[in-house]
């Protein structure tokens, strides 16, 4: 693995939840594999689960985590080449990231999308600078367009689940289910959910949202999608919930009907299915009280399994210097 | 000890001042004790002394200390139960405590109060929830109406000071007195040491103020109450200086009487008192140059061993487990 | 050496600068020197490449280093001798810097000039009350008036080029040349390159400005000093762009000449001079991109040397403690 942005980078997905879980099942068996290495944790936006796992993950393998807070902290990043820096940027990406490549070993960016511009988010900009002029690996805390640590976050938990069940005849039935939001969201956690689920191969994939919110066919292609939530929960193993402003009329909230709230008296024609959300929830907006407090939920699972995922990165990328 | 959030966590106050003093006097005797063991630190509310010192107890125990800004840094949290979260909060504590509790062994959070609502302030709704749904045991670094860490750190001191001074003839004079201020401060700091000096029980203890300015009971009970500081500071042996703004008529500054600063003058009375304060404080305001200047000033002491009482209770949550 | 905040605190560079070069070659060669010490880092203004070059020299060490943002995360801290403190302020830096020396080994404060009242600026109070309080060694990360740090890796810098190169006739040409900037920037690396190299004493050393920018001959005596930029980098060795505002009528932008702006049409003069920046570089301002980008520009390699300055330095605190 050269660096860690997409599934993409990812040979073997289901090598990499194993070695994930082999940490789960013993954190600190690589203690010294990166002792005297570093990681740099630049955001650009604010984070907490993905910035706090990714901190214990270093610790367990033995490295420094050092925090950045782009911004706040510091310094307003130009990216655009041949820029005349006469407005508010203050220090271009082909200055700072070389830099940060000479501080440290592995360099983690987190990043978010205008929403407004839908070519320059797609375009994956930031990163791809960082990227391009950093010279070590980089990893995506979550970037414009995609949220792979919490994918394989995601891939783990389902794995684990699945090993701890009776064996399901056929594939399990995986549910990505737009929910209502106040606000509009990037589309990164599910076209990175789908992305991921569609490289694993091991799920039936259905995709359920209002008219109006296609995501990216890039990372769809291989799922059924419909607009009837009722039919895509039918028989479902797990449903994973998530709010997405529209991609196509870029950035926006068309319908926000709050009847796509997931209940449990909707999951009754699951399989007694288990629901995932990459958290922060809005309760009561996007899932009800009643199914995040049931033992259906493993929201609190996937959020612990944060760590595991990020430590098998880690541990790949150092394996790969 | 499970939590540390007031003095009724301690079983024996002065067992747990020696331990303290005992790191005082061999800061690294436990380097084992933390190792693999990771507090996390969670501020809703600004900190200096009480963030610092409690990294460096961390620190001086092994373990690994993870700071995190909530808000400037990350999300604002919801506290209310069956909220319909459409608002402004984007995370309930639900949702966010049990993931600390999956990332940290030990959870450390500052929090204040609104000030408006006493109701809601005295219910300690925030560090509540967090103990409710964290897992993990929850240290308190100042809440909406208690200061712990402060008090059990001026008893160490007071202590400290008593073990190195001829022995007084009864138990020592220990005042709490009232000093003006610019704006309206939580109660936090002189509830919490009323609290610890009446169950530790080991001095008279007087409490002075001006009319209106009554503290909760529930924590002043056990002391003499007056509005007479001349007659408070006569004989004592301890003078702590600390604003607070009224309880009753919750939140408000009444009377601000620029004669209620400590000046050397009105120490006179006393028996060459010793004076403290929890810092920070507003020099020429609460207190004169003149007494902060002076040998008699232990403030500096006070916010050294700060470092002592947190790896005190840092340990003691330890060896708990 | 007792702290480090300009120059006037090094014995002998060279042999400083030869230490900088020896961690640069072996990085981890003195891990064992900082255990159980602890730096302070103080920020009252924002960093990124002092901060983090710092945290990664002290981890080299095996230090603790601890970052806290005094303002965003902290108080506004009080300066002046005797102020009644009932303004904006909420703590006296007599009251906060004793607290450092308690809870660190090393302090290192970043702050920066108002640029408003140059009396002020240039008597660095704040650098100075912290000195004379915390009653521990105290590191400058860029005060008001200098950066020594910045400077000392310049020095590193220019060393290793030389080392690298044929050896010159006669002493190599350093020109300091003033640049364009869209707003007014702080005298200190200017000043403080100055006062170093002045103080180093093995260049011809020329600062070239336009009219109205000469900075206060404390710093430069020793220079020529010269309004004629062409002039200035005929044969020169190494050019260092930097703006700075004016220092007579004080924090001003008077002449801002983009035909100041460095490009490789003006560096013909030189002898295919190196060229230097502190960085942050406002590019296409300050300096083309296609000299920025060229093989003669040593700006990352300046800002990587910061470890190492920064290191011996750290290095050399402790072992004069």
């Amino acid at each position: 693995m050269k660096n860690f942005v997409s599934v993409k980078d990812v040979k073997d997905i289901n090598a990499l939840v194993q070695e994930a879980l082999a940490y789960k099942a013993d954190p600190y068996k690589d203690i010294n594999l990166g002792t005297r290495r570093r990681i740099g944790m630049l955001f650009l936006n604010p984070s907490m689960r993905t910035r706090l796992s990714t901190q214990v993950a270093a610790q367990q393998l033995g490295m420094e985590a050092v925090v950045f807070n782009v911004g706040s902290e510091g310094w307003a990043l130009e990216f655009e080449e041949e820029a005349i820096m006469s407005g508010n940027t203050v220090e271009h990406v082909k200055d700072a990231a070389p830099i940060m490549g000479k501080y440290f070993d592995i360099l983690c960016i987190r990043t978010f999308p205008s929403l407004k511009n839908r070519d320059d988010d797609y375009s994956e900009l930031y990163i791809n600078q960082f990227i391009k002029y950093a010279g070590i690996p980089v990893v995506s805390l979550e970037s414009a367009t995609l949220h792979p640590l919490q994918s394989l976050t995601d891939i783990i938990t389902m794995t684990e689940v699945l090993s701890q069940s009776p064996k399901p005849q056929g594939k399990p039935k995986v549910v990505l289910t737009w929910a209502p939001h106040v606000k509009p969201l990037p589309q990164c956690v599910a076209n990175s959910f789908a992305q991921w689920v569609n490289a694993w191969g091991q799920a039936e994939f259905v995709i359920a949202h209002p008219e109006d919110y296609e995501l990216d066919t890039q990372f769809t292609q291989g799922a059924t999608i419909t607009h009837d939530q009722e039919e895509a929960l039918r028989d479902a193993d797990f449903v994973y919930v998530k709010n997405w402003s529209t991609f196509h009329d870029y950035g926006k909230i068309y319908c926000n009907d709050p009847s796509w709230m997931l209940t449990n008296e909707k999951l009754r024609v699951s399989r007694n299915a288990k629901v995932m959300h990459c958290l922060p929830v809005r309760r009561n907006v996007e899932l009800s009280d009643e199914i995040l407090d049931s033992t259906n939920s493993l929201v609190t699972t996937q959020a612990g399994n944060r760590v595991w995922a990020a430590q098998a990165v880690l541990a790949n990328l150092l394996r790969s210097k």
